[in-house]
């Protein structure tokens, strides 16, 4: 499924947590197996996002309609995409409801990156790939390569 | 505060995420005000995002230091910033430990806007607005008002 909701939550240990609904397919998915994948996706593939985000895994399959390719995982079974620049491998750690959502939380028990977009200590080059960024109402957006911008946080501290 | 890891997780009611350690001076006014303020702030904000992100609370008044201007809350007493195009009241819903960070989810109690970035039917106008999005290691990227893209997930949903 498309995501729109998601977040980091925690470095130690690493856990990222994704808002869906208990009606979606991949609900019933992650709480049947209790594990997930988390698929960062470049710009390139929004297609593919809309695609997959306005299909029902309960009527079709996903992988065979729309042609994913898929990497394996390390450590757990869940789909890990080779169109994404980084995915994590996610172990159920919490499933809890807030409002019309579930809240799921996995820890992240294994990363898959594209070498090519990252610099040789393993922080992803922003200029060599670009994400994309979803605006709600079916559009998307992605980053300004000639926008970047380094200020550090101690210098700008001091006022 | 400036905060990197957050995310709304309700529509109904609307509930937002904000994941913060619990050795910030932020954390402890929230969990003693049981409120907070979301405040997105456009790419042109960089440096104040910076300042507010180097500094702490405890030691300084960030909002004398920076110079940083508030329009009135209506429903809470939390600050909002003049400069943001975007603002939450929140009423803090929980406070809950995940790894190294507290999770906290608020209700959205009372929303602030830019006049000017909204269309007509209260959509923001990405054409109009430059977030500032946070990539780690202190580097600030915003989007790219030429690449914005309309895909019905419907039409690709089909497939």
């Amino acid at each position: 499924m498309a995501v729109a909701w998601h977040t980091f939550i925690s470095s130690k240990p690493p856990l990222y947590g994704v808002s869906i609904s208990a009606k979606r397919f991949t609900y019933q998915l992650i709480a049947d197996s209790k594990e997930f994948g988390i698929n960062f996706l470049p710009f390139e593939a929004a297609e593919l996002v809309a695609s997959v985000g306005g299909s029902k895994g309960s009527e079709i399959d996903k992988f065979q309609r729309f042609n994913i390719a898929q990497s394996k995982p390390v450590r757990t079974a869940v789909p890990i995409l080779e169109a994404a620049y980084a995915a994590y491998e996610c172990r159920l750690a919490d499933d809890r409801g807030y409002g019309d959502h579930r809240w799921l939380v996995g820890e992240i028990v294994a990363v898959h990156w594209l070498k090519e977009v990252f610099t040789p200590d393993e922080v992803i080059d922003w200029a060599k790939v670009s994400p994309i960024l979803y605006l709600g109402n079916e559009l998307y957006i992605t980053t300004s390569k000639d926008t970047i911008r380094s200020l550090d946080r101690k210098v700008y501290g001091r006022g």
